[in-house]
């Protein structure tokens, strides 16, 4: 840390604008090209692929709505500052942590050694007996509602395929899949967090960023229930329930 | 707030995958449009046509990148907790307040009523006027280096143009920056916050809500800055600077 | 901004542990101050009496707490990352809003104008029709459960009255509360609120600077909550009810 | 999860005020009770003997301020928002992480560990064997300035002695310490981080939210620091430093 100099290769500002990753705003990237390409570009430092781009869609278009109870932490921290709408979708991505950003990194990390593996199959077989000698899901695998598939699973799968880039990442997911299912003696479903995983490590997107990933796709979700909450408040509501579903069942000072 | 029923518009789950805006989000959405449409959509509520998705991309791509000062807060936090990078993003997200996304709003409403208005000229005559009284900067106006025009804004402004939505908003923003520069004598440089806020009032974005454009543009404008971070650390030389460069003043306990 | 030199009267390390506000931390400050003389010498730079000790602890335990409603955007982070407790508490601090910590700022600085004015009496008649013009409620009066007094208000000011420190600002309140009773000739209460302002004020707390107290006493509020949610978890049977209880309205694509 | 029926044993409101842990909030708490024993009361259920309210203080006076480097995040945060001081707050505890109170949560459950093995100084020693193993550092030993002693160590110690809680953390703490020497050949500081995880551990905090201790004591010190900020503003420069120290070195566009 101490000897490596103090330098970044993301941006400058200058009399044209700004240069962002050796492209002119104004002259490449405003108006030339879209939101995705300028993510991928900003974060990974090149110009994606059209087929890179259609996968990265994809991957973001899945992640944006996580249904009102995603939102309601967002929703309540609007009522209690409507001023200041930065905070409630920060508290949004606050959400964005372990139990779901952090396992599609696990995901990841798992897809990169069967990868990394000379025996793919014995690397696969050998994570799933890990979780299960744990007595922990494999991460990425089962759905409480999707079953025997997640459709969303699918799409993606399809679409990767479709763009041409079903490869090293897939591959190892239906190697790890295949274990799972077998270990299990059933079929159990490979789940959206899976796919994304994927499908992300098939673009280029190393495990470490990819909670990264979710957090850009979500921040939209999370602006638009805060716009539907705007003119069709919910929060309030459901604060007192939540008040009134948990009662309070400690002492009661005695009466002066 | 008591008698309207709670009611969402966004989205539902089912045994589909889910259903958003109308839309199967495995049929509809998935691989079948762009992240920008995705935006567009679960915010506003209707499919976008091409020429609001070239406008919102131009925009969502301006905002991206503000430079490694936008990200120091967002880096510490990250040197903090590596471990919960949700963490350093919500403190990147916190950071598009009032003086960014505030002054973005600001400038949609005085837009808005420029618009509403019977005399838009002598409307803006009026605003200018009441930034004067109160010896305000007129929000929208004026840069420190882009002087007679920012390039962001031409191009924004061209994006438009080109895109057929060059309509009241890009009028009405005409017709406060004359009123800017009767008042002041001198041409005053349309910044790239007033041309974005014209360009969002072109689409149909409400200005209550225009500083979620905002928070979803910066969101991987953060991530691409924390991905540095984690190969070329810059957070610890910054925070040790900050550290000496504001010198202790006060007391001194004297020796025991 | 620019010519003033950058430094602080806060702190500064050194070989005896630190210095503080021209205390040893090791010396005079650990193991003989309380946290709350700690809290008022670090924000405000003296150390407090004993009396303005007294009334900031009232104050401090007054804000602790607000029941589980307020607790529900932390749960809901909490059950997200629970390995980032972090996250929970900022979440749950960024609720502290204009609603509440604002309010309180607004009404610091009504009781700051009408110690100032010549005529204080007026002052506050014009104050409350300033609010009742604008069809506003005036911030601190007014209770939907505390009629005609909030217990919480009498119980503060009886302690303030004790401590020696009912002053200026109490008797502003008074002033404003009658001007209050006199416009909507009935008695309104002074709720918390509107006690707490007084209260600050008389120990020299800014207005500009107390919703910091109402953040440093909710912090172990929330703390507490999610203590508690580590092992009687209620964030997700409150999640799902949210979800239940805001049905989805809008279209529904054809089966195909 | 499902089988436990929601319920709170913090608080209820009710006619008179509010109920918290038992005690009626006017009658009990406001003005009868200092901040941190209500801050033990709230969190963990029972009122402090006047023992562990000295040692909490201790605890909680040490870790209020870390100098102007912890409070960067939340100066830049309040720069940009200045309306929305709990915005910057919230940047402020979200840097409570893995590095700092995650680091506390490790060293208690050590110290745990140890108070439960049957031979105490050979899980001493199998834990410091494990870190050298994974070539990491114990955690809670070694400073980069206080050689051989901490000042702050000592003296939190010396107050838990004074007060009659110096028990089986302390020990504990102290047998790690001995088989860290050992290992190592020579003596290696009891860091403060160390000091406080056994001080909390005695006067019963459990380790799981023993980073929410963190969290109240720092909370006072953003709110100082940003206090500061108010007046003398530091973010601004500290930020153009920042820009300034790390420069662009990626590509440059061909000048059109």
């Amino acid at each position: 840390m101490k000897t490596q100099p103090l330098q970044t290769r993301i941006s400058t500002f200058d009399e044209t604008g700004a240069t962002i990753r050796g492209k002119s705003l104004v002259d490449d990237l405003i108006g030339e090209v879209t939101f995705s390409q300028m993510i991928y570009l900003h974060i990974l430092g090149t110009m994606p692929t059209p087929a890179q781009v259609r996968v990265l869609d994809a991957v973001l278009v899945t992640l944006v709505d996580h249904g009102v109870m995603a939102s309601v932490a967002s929703r309540l921290v609007y009522m209690s500052s409507p001023d200041a709408i930065q905070g409630a979708i920060a508290a949004g991505i606050l959400g964005m942590g372990s139990q779901f950003g952090g396992v599609m990194e696990e995901i990841g990390r798992n897809l990169e050694s069967i990868i990394a593996a000379q025996d793919p199959q014995g690397e696969a077989t050998a994570i799933v007996a890990r979780y299960r000698a744990a007595r922990q899901p494999v991460p990425g695998f089962g759905h409480p509602h999707f079953r025997p598939e997640d459709p969303r699973s699918l799409k993606l799968l399809q679409v990767a395929e479709q763009a041409g880039l079903s490869g090293r990442f897939v591959s190892a997911l239906h190697t790890l899949a295949d274990a799972v299912d077998k270990a299990l003696g059933k079929h159990v479903t490979i789940n959206a967090t899976a796919a994304i995983a994927a499908l992300l490590g098939e673009i280029g997107v190393p495990g470490r960023i990819m909670r990264g990933f979710a957090a850009i796709s979500r921040t939209p979700g999370i602006v638009g229930h805060l716009h539907e909450e705007q003119t069709h408040p919910a929060a309030y509501s459901i604060g007192m329930t939540a008040q009134e579903m948990v009662p309070y069942v400690g002492e009661v000072p005695p009466r002066k």
